[in-house]
Formats: structure tokens, sequence, C-alpha cells
């Protein structure tokens, strides 16, 4: 049987990792599920900000380069969020955006096997990948006269690791569908067929245990915005398996990367180590932000780190499932992601049956005016039963408890119950974001 | 005869710009000769990116992308700083970093070129341009299969305009000597070649006035972070003639720059309009402090904008010249920069003659520790003569007066006539950065 709401606070006094919340700027009465889009903010982030506006640019100017160590925080934060992905320090780099990270990253893994095979000319991913993913690789499948293909599920990966392929390319935890790959794998598989693996862990970081050493990764990269904390727009990170780190090369090749660049040299040597990664200034406010984020992560280390974040977050997950399914599955709610918590990432989404498909954005703006924050995501007009609209809803063990889970559901089957949702106001109007 | 203090103060009495200064916050007792490497801090810029810190991410959250205009500030800042380079609104884009931006319109321009004529492969550009562009353009001359030739002078540029030539990328202000390139002759020298035209603004915008369209530029790019004051790494700016957007390519092509970011389709599709020249989700905060010091060059509008803060550049640079002359030329510094006002951007450049010539960054330190902030840059080791170490100094009519530039003259005077710079703590330890 379910459990009800004094169970739930019974589970919040004894969660060990319920003192985290604190590290946080909630606003009163929301519960937030819209982690895995942006993070919230840390209680540390704005004084942190003010102190580099302040002291170190208004009052140090310049030289902060040097006595604030401004030069040094790429790596710096990339170390710190290394640890959160099994990478070894100076493995690590904070850069650019998740977008420009893939472009390097694959753009490097392309011109790898073009000199090892040139005849590996298929770059394989997920029809269902993160947009920006797909778009970067096309535009370098058409600069390298390479093809990239893309599958319906993860089954249809296996029969394309053949000598053809020369990167597979795929997002761990699918955004959509929150569906996770099994890294190791994956990158075994991808292997063994000549292959180089290419890991978007825009929504792994922060949110699941990953050691991209222990799986034997290639490339990696991912987002600083979302369980990172890192605020809107945040910086994004690459990482680069040893291996490889001195022989590749990336076209962005902007002088922040360079082994000397305040030598102002005419010609390029890339950077030794992972610094061959950045390209120009980074954006410092932004940065800056982004190491208070990543802290917050870091604070869970003495209790368990992120395997004590994932067990939660399971526990979450399996929660709002159950009671979802026990309290709303008569009102038509069906699960849109992995039912098995190791195929899960951080996230569950949900889907509305016949005949109340078409109100999942209006039941997600009624949850929104009851303080309870998700996201909708359109599905496939043409094929609405293999890519529904779903609601997505982001857990984060940080700063969610058990409580909030609970009353979650509570709202949206008041939402679906007193069909809340075909009030005008709901209504899809416009651009739809 | 040159000035006096007392007339430079008769100077800063009735300068009709003095007011301006009054928007920034600069560290008491420091002339600062540097905005052309970090422009100071504006007022206004703490509170903004406290606002969108506190309210804007940590109360609103997800929804400011629409509530707080995230989604529109690449554009809106683009088109004030537009205002500065006689762009017409919807050309000009904030995105990414200035090297980033600068892979996107040389790509995009290359493109273009390679879709015309196939036979134009040159690139030419400056030895003494900022390495980065240098990188970035060697960088793509291999992916295109060109070649980036470099001159070392502009006179050298006349001759290479011919059939193969492809693309002319110019900073149209240098970085070491302050050189000022004449925009509209050199854009119409290249067209009539049958070239595409690439500025780099870096350090033009709100430093000189800048008319891209009447000089019928193809592409340009620059900085947010030098006379814009927009803070340390600020985003970056793009733009393109209205002739190119709507057929030109770029190859960062991250869901940013999709025509519709939101329907997350598997295709890319260009956004139309220099939209499509933004590829990862902004730096939000970094952005919003863009705005801030890009909104303090707009103040200056009512007063007679760019122009007028030109002729007050002029005069503050034909003044620093005319005292350093008077005042040290005889303690071996020498002019670096060009003579005459109109080949020279905001900037003057001085270096020492022998036996000088190795003292200059430590005379670069001694005037840093009296609080008049320049900076160094080292000459070629190899041929001293041509391209000497040099003493740059920014000079920004936003907030500086005539009565400092009397007063940093003077500190340089001291700083070499009592030999402070021979102090050991002046020497240069490690990195120059």
């Amino acid at each position: 049987m379910t459990l009800q709401r004094h169970d739930c606070r019974a589970l919040d006094q004894t969660d060990p990792l319920a003192a985290l919340k604190t590290q946080f700027d909630l606003p009163p009465g929301v519960i937030y599920l819209d982690g895995n889009s942006l993070g919230v903010l840390p209680r540390a982030t704005a004084t942190r900000v003010q102190q580099v506006i302040q002291q170190e640019w208004g009052q140090d100017l310049i030289k902060s380069w040097n006595t604030a160590g401004w030069i040094d925080l790429p790596e710096r934060i990339g170390n710190k969020i290394g640890r959160l992905l099994g990478a070894a320090p100076g493995q690590t780099l904070v850069a650019d955006s998740t977008s420009l990270n893939l472009y390097k990253v694959l753009s490097a893994a392309l011109s790898l096997q073009q000199a090892r095979d040139g005849a590996r000319k298929v770059i394989v991913s997920e029809r269902s990948n993160f947009p920006t993913d797909l778009y970067i690789a096309a535009s370098l499948a058409a600069q390298f006269g390479a093809r990239l293909q893309l599958v319906d599920s993860p089954e249809e990966i296996a029969p394309l690791l053949n000598n053809e392929l020369a990167v597979l390319m795929l997002t761990q935890v699918n955004y959509r569908s929150g569906y996770l790959h099994d890294m190791a794998a994956m990158t075994q598989a991808a292997h063994a067929a000549g292959a180089l693996m290419v890991w978007d862990l825009a929504h792994s970081a922060g949110a699941i245990p990953v050691d991209l050493n222990a799986a034997d990764a290639d490339f990696a990269i991912g987002c600083g915005y979302k369980y990172l904390n890192g605020g809107p727009g945040a910086p994004a990170f690459v990482w680069v398996h040893a291996r490889w780190i001195e022989s590749c090369r990336q076209p962005l090749a902007g002088w922040m990367g360079h082994a000397s660049p305040f030598q102002f040299t005419t010609d390029y040597a890339p950077a030794p180590g992972i610094r061959r990664f950045a390209c120009g200034t980074p954006a410092l406010l932004s940065l800056a932000a982004l190491e208070c984020g990543v802290d917050t992560l870091l604070a869970a280390e003495p209790l368990g780190g992120m395997a004590a974040l994932r067990q939660k977050s399971v526990a979450l997950t399996e929660l709002f499932i159950a009671l979802t399914e026990a309290r709303c599955g008569e009102l038509g709610v069906r699960l849109a992601s992995p039912r098995d918590a190791a195929q899960r990432g951080s996230q569950v989404c949900l889907s509305l049956a016949a005949p109340l498909e078409h109100a999942s954005y209006a039941v997600v703006q009624a949850l929104i005016e009851r303080g309870v924050i998700g996201d909708f995501r359109a599905g496939d007009p043409a094929r609405l039963e293999a890519v529904p609209h779903i609601l997505r809803f982001g857990f984060t063990p940080l700063y969610l408890s058990f409580t909030e889970v609970f009353d979650a559901v509570e709202h949206l089957y008041q939402v679906l119950k007193q069909q809340e949702w075909q009030a005008p106001r709901f209504a899809a109007k416009g651009k739809v974001t």
C-alpha cells in the first residue's frame, strides 16, 4: 500500500540529507520539480557574485586575473565538477556552453578517427537526443563528409556498431523520458566496434553517480545550470580521457586554449592538458556563480556524496511514481519514464491517456499556479502514441523532501479531479516555451 | 608650449562629458588607463545583477525566460550595441566570446566565397592582429583548405587584393599600437577585389564612431568587456550585413540559433535574421552586466554620442602625447602609436629607447604602484626595433579627465627620473600577464 503524508514526514525526519536544503533560497510556497531545467539559487551565490563585481572587478580591476585567480577558475571549477564524474584532477574544464563543448569534442573525436581510419564516416545518436546535440552533430557531419544516423530506440544501436562507425554520441539521461543509459556497457560496446564514445552529461552531472574513467569514456560534456545549480546559462564543462588529451585538437582554437596565451604569439600551440579546450575569455560573473552551485553538491560528500544523493533520488522518484499511479492512475495519468530505477535518471515524466492527451500543457500550467513547478514538453503531433506530450518533473535530492513529493501528487490529483486545467487561462498561447 | 595642470583643470571644468564619470565606481586614487583591457564597473551593474540573481533566478526561476525577457536579451543588448556601430535594429546579436563569434562569421564568409568562387582560397590579415583572431583564422583555413597570409604593415595589403583573396580580416584598431584602419576605404578595396570583409571591433566599439552600414562591411564582431564596460569576460557581439544574413550559415549551430528552439525538432533550421548566430544558452548574469555597461555609452547620446566621445578621446590622447614628449622625451620615452589622431584609436603606446628598452615591464609596475594603471605588452625579442616592448595606455572619455592625464604623465616622469622602476619588486616574475 502507498504511503500517507505522515509517513513521508517521518521519512523526512530521518533523511540524513535533509539539512542540505538550507543551502538554498527557494521561493516560499513552491515545490520545485524543474531542477533538471534550471537549478535553484544557492544562498552563497549572491554574496559571491557581489564580491566579484564590487571588489574583484570594481576595486582590483585587471589585476584580479592574477590576484583573484580568475585565470585559474575554469580549471578550478572543472576539477570540482570532475569530483562528481569520476574524473582525475586536470581532466575537466569549465568553458562556453554545452553546445560549443560538444562541437569541440565531437570534432576532436572525428579528427582522431579520420587519422586512424578514414573509412569510418558515421556518427550514431538517438532521434530523441536533445536537439542541440543533433544540430551540432549534423553541422560537423557535413564538415567531415560524415553521416549522422539516428535511432529511435536504444535497441537499434547494437546493429550499427560496425566498422563504419566513427563516433557513438549519446546523452546519458534522456531530457524527455529520463531514460538512463548504462555508460560502461555502452562505451565498451562502442570501443569493441572501434568507435569513440562521446557522452552528454547534461542530465547526469549532479544527478546520478558518474565514473567516466571507470567506464573508459573518450569524451564528455555537460551543463552547469541544471543539477549543478550554476544559474541561468551557467558555463558548461568538458572532459577528455587522458589517452587523448595530448594528441587531440579542437577547432575553436581561441587564445585561452593556447599554451602561453600571454606571450601573444602568432601561431597557435595548444595548451597541455584540458585547457586546450578553452577558447575565448570566460564570462567571469557566471563562472563565479557556477562555483557556488557546484559547491552545493560537494557539500554532500561527507554524507555519502553522489551515491547518497542517488539513493534519495531513487526513493523520491519511486515514491512519486507509486503515489501518482495510486492516486491519479484512474484519472488517465500514465508513466512515461522507465519504471526500473536503474534505467531512469533523476526525473519522472508522465503522459495523459486519451481523451486527455492534449490537456498536458494546461495541466502543467495549473500545477504551476498551485506552486508545483514542472514543465511541459510537446510530443510529436504525427505520432503521439510513440512520442506523447509529457509532463516532466525533476527530483533534486539536495532540496526536495518526501512530503513535497506527496503534496505534488495531491496537487496533480486536484488539478485533474476538479478539471482545473480547463480554465481558459491555462490554454497554450502563442509560442510554447 | 604644453599645458600646465591648471590648464587641464580648466578643460575639465568646461568638459560637457565630465558628468558621465558619475556613472562609474572607480577605486579611489586610481588613474585608470586600461579600459581597453577591462572596462570599469558601472554603478548600475551590482544592483542589476543582484536583481537577476535574487528575483529573476531565485524567486521567479524558469519562468523568467519569458517574464523577465531573458530569451530576448541577446537581441535587445545587441541592438543597443548596434546604435554605437551604425547598425540597423536586428543586425547585431550578443553571444559567446569574440573568438567564437569570429569563428562563426569567418566560417560563414568562407562558405559564401566557396559557393561563389571556389578558387578564392586566401585569408589575409595582419601579423600584429590580436593572436586569437589569427588562431581562429588558421583553424578555419585548415578546415577550408585555404591559406592564411599575414602582412607586416598595412601597406602590404593592397598587393594581395587579387582574385585569390577570399576574405580580408582586420582588427580595426590594433591592440598593441592603436593603429586605426580606415574602415570604409579598406572595405571598398576588398570588395573591388571580389573579397569579403570581416572586421574585429574589439578596440572600436565604444571607443570610436563606427558605421558598418555606411562602410558596407560584410561581417563584424567585437568584445563586451573593454570599452563597453560589460565586466570580466562579458559576452561578445556579432554583426552581419543585411545582404548576407538570410543566405549565410554558421557551423556552431546550437539550439538558440534555431528558428524555433522550443519546438525541439530534430533538424536544424536557422533562425531568420541575426539570431542564427546564437549557439547555446547565454550566460545570463554576465549578459545582464553587459547591458549596464552598454548603457553607460548610450548615456552619451544626448551629449553628442560617439562623435563627442571621440572628440574628447582625441583631445586626451593628443594631450598625453604632447605632455609625455615634453616631459619624458629626454628620459627615453618614445611614441609607439600613430602620431596622426586620424590613424589612432583611443589608446597611446609608448616604448623606451636604449638603454631602457628592457625596463618597460618594471616601469608599468611602478606606475601601477602609483595608481596609474596601464599595461605592458612584450615586444618581439628577435626584432625589438620593429616590435618593441610597449607601455600601453587606454583613454576612456567616459570617465577620464584632462587633469588625470596630466597627473599620469607626471607619475611617469617621476618613475623614470627617480629610477623607481629599478626597485627589485618591479622585476618580472614568472609568467607575464
